[in-house]
């Protein structure tokens, strides 16, 4: 078996030394993603044309070598560390976007950014909803990868659901295409959906089919306060009984709007500091705003302390920006946070949040949670500081019981963050051996040299006790 | 290695001989589906129980046992006939349904009828919109095997759009939970919408949520006409094109309404007989659908030949026996019917339809085509008389011809039918062998014995050469 370096080299005098890169910087920039955990790869692949990914996979699979595909590594699971280094496919240079205004559908290859993709969207009268939190950095191909959500979940659906189409590679450098430009397909078996959200392991994506929706003509945005946790999800749920489906409903616990309250350095609502709260948009035609406002507002007369609504996008942004505050004030809390991405159903809302209450005083750790309440996705960031042993210790084990505790309601470990390595201690909580079994069996069968972005999902990395590199990305929190 | 005789009757001797049925009448009704290809199977398993499932997997699954599982069998595919004999597992008796009116989500059992369900979701104010024709027969389970459309594929999508997570039991007779009661999650491989589309032969199926949507609280229907179906095709771009989303958009080419019309014996439009039509629904609140109704009335003024409004829900109803009668009035056309499901893009329908008129005139044979313009699914009806070779032989390189177009066009040989054993000389056409291979190592890497329902999909089947057996159904169209 020759090398990796010698097949490097051999790959290299195929494709040219400036889309098979080996530099230190370069190979340094892509051995760790947004989890800062870092492992050196072998080499760095940037393709400018899809067709270079044939031999790239040809040769790491005839030679077993570790390939990792990226785009932006905005992800903080680690899914795009090169945890068994070779090779890094870093895709960002595949990044058209052709959008087909009659038919409503978005042409974009993998390393298109999400944000791109609803700007060009948008400027044909259509909308591309899902939007994770990093979306002016974060590639479709990356949150395909991961099935992203973000906070349009609840009404519209998350990644999956707008992904009619893929084109990409198996791992033996076999060109496919899963499915067609057509919003119906039931033609052998779907290895289009099997692909979205296997993060990586079962194949590259070079290219997808977006399906979009009309652009809403209007949006409708209403603050609204609440006595505390309980009555806010109490609140949220008799919204939703009602079938008023906001375009994003967007919850804050007191904490979350504490931090947020100090970087903003006002209340929120004036005398009433530190009150959970829940951010709502409707979206849609004219009418229908016009309409579903008034249900909106007499909702949030009978349940909420106390609500006010923009008058203009630029108090809507106001609005907004206490949202947006308040993750990265959280560090004021403890120099490391865990954010988590379980969800919840609906009518495990209130038994929820009174564990988050018990896990407070248990760990004596600060956990703000916030999240988009409808779909159940709520974030928990459990805050520590790092240099406290104890302080750590009480992390580990409170992540633990938050998992153990969303399974056992009927939720998800990860509602749109992934698995990566950062979740893999926590696999066996959501899924059984048969369930596992099955999984890695797909994965065999699919990538039977195991080279696609080996060491994730399945085995179980100890992520507490790898170092992290120091670095910032422009999409960081803090 | 036991005969099957004497593993059926072990089966029988644990679950008795009320589930396990080996009577011939009991065995001949399962033996075929709406495709009324018949093949005996050795017994005939109705569970009343989810558990039931797991001896009959296992069982099977040790001895090599052929299992086919179905629920109403209205597939015209061949799709829930036991190819390869063994069991079949029929899940009518699996058919609860329980509607969650807070969180807008349907907890089914396979057995389901998908219009029992539709009528749980109505009465709760929430919709279900997957609609296939045989809605008052068919089963979600059936739905869920072949990814099953209908006509609010357009605006709403297909029964995949609608799955949030399904139970069942691999082929090993392991139970085993894909996804959990919420809209979002991003835990470990997609086996969910792997095992949709899937055709019963990548697990069994028991129990699925679905997600619902608000009940439109109003309808507007319209019948519109046309010069030709070029005309019809081009107005429909210029609808979407300016981000029109009927509910539904049934189309009818003129030898559509040429049947429609000889059997309701009346023109739909006075005066201009045989013309082709669109009917339109839009769906919503009244706000939007009053919005909307103005921008669909101008776009008929602008392209139709004529156009008439329901006022009433009984002037609809009028207006939808149109679309229901020109199925069955095919008949007279000839004694049998190729109902083909292709889809082809948008952009393609022009061409398409100058290709269904060569197609008709090459062959000799008449080719009334209907379908759902929103999605590109057009249903195209090859008639020709059983007993006369040369339309048998006509109609066979007709249905070839067709199937090489459509995907040459970017379409697909099958919106919402699947493949079963009638589309499978076809499945190359859609898929490179790289494809078909992955495919096939999914299928090896969940069932390794191929216990599930065997001789579908991939291997070739001579649909031409089997004789099919006499017998009516009540949701055939003649």
């Amino acid at each position: 078996m020759p090398s990796i370096v010698s097949v490097t080299k051999s790959l290299q005098s195929q494709l040219g030394a400036k889309i098979v890169q080996t530099d230190e910087a370069a190979r340094y920039a892509a051995s760790f993603d947004s989890s800062k955990l870092s492992f050196m790869p072998a080499a760095v692949i940037k393709p400018r044309k899809r067709e270079e990914l044939a031999p790239v996979l040809d040769l790491a699979n005839k030679h077993g070598i570790p390939v990792t595909p990226r785009g932006r590594g905005t992800t903080l699971m680690g899914s795009a560390s090169p945890r068994a280094g070779g090779w890094v496919v870093d895709l960002l240079g595949l990044n058209k976007i052709t959008i087909d205004p009659e038919a409503g559908l978005a042409h974009v290859q993998a390393g298109a950014k999400v944000a791109d993709i609803q700007r060009a969207a948008a400027a044909a009268g259509w909308f591309y909803p899902p939007d994770p939190s990093s979306k002016e950095y974060c590639t479709i191909g990356g949150n395909i990868a991961c099935n992203a959500g973000g906070m349009h979940g609840g009404k519209y659906g998350v990644t999956r659901d707008f992904v009619i189409a893929l084109k990409g590679y198996l791992p033996t450098g076999e060109f496919v295409e899963w499915g067609t430009a057509t919003k119906k397909f039931s033609a052998g078996f779907n290895l289009r959906d099997l692909w979205i959200g296997s993060e990586g392991m079962l194949g590259v994506v070079t290219d997808a089919v977006l399906k979009l929706i009309p652009a809403p003509a209007a949006r409708y945005t209403l603050l609204t306060s609440f006595k505390d946790e309980v009555s806010a999800f109490t609140a949220a749920r008799a919204l939703f009984a009602a079938r008023v489906q906001p375009a994003i409903c967007e919850f804050l616990d007191r904490y979350s709007v504490q931090c947020a309250e100090s970087a903003m350095k006002t209340t929120i609502f004036p005398g009433q500091p530190g009150r959970p709260v829940i951010l709502l948009e409707l979206a849609g035609t004219a009418a229908e705003v016009r309409e579903t406002k008034a249900q909106l507002l007499s909702w949030a007369r009978e349940h909420a302390l106390d609500h006010r609504a923009a008058r203009t996008r630029e108090e809507a942004e106001a609005l907004w920006a206490v949202r947006r505050k308040c993750s990265g004030a959280m560090f004021q809390m403890g120099d490391a946070k865990l954010n988590e991405d379980i969800t919840v159903p609906l009518k495990a809302y209130v038994p929820f949040a009174r564990f988050l209450e018990k896990l407070r005083k248990s760990s004596g750790l600060a956990i703000p949670t916030f999240g988009h309440l409808a779909d159940g996705n709520l974030h928990v960031n459990i805050m520590y500081h790092k240099a406290d042993p104890r302080a750590c210790a009480a992390a580990e084990a409170a992540v633990q019981a938050l998992m153990e505790k969303v399974v056992a309601l009927g939720g998800a470990i990860s509602g749109e963050h992934g698995i990566g390595l950062a979740k893999t201690p926590f696999l066996r909580i959501q899924h059984s051996d048969a369930q596992v079994r099955a999984m890695k069996a797909v994965k065999a069968a699919l990538d039977p040299k195991g080279i696609l972005n080996p060491g994730k999902m399945f085995e179980v990395f100890e992520v507490w006790k790898h170092p992290r590199v120091t670095a910032s990305f422009p999409w960081d929190h803090k």
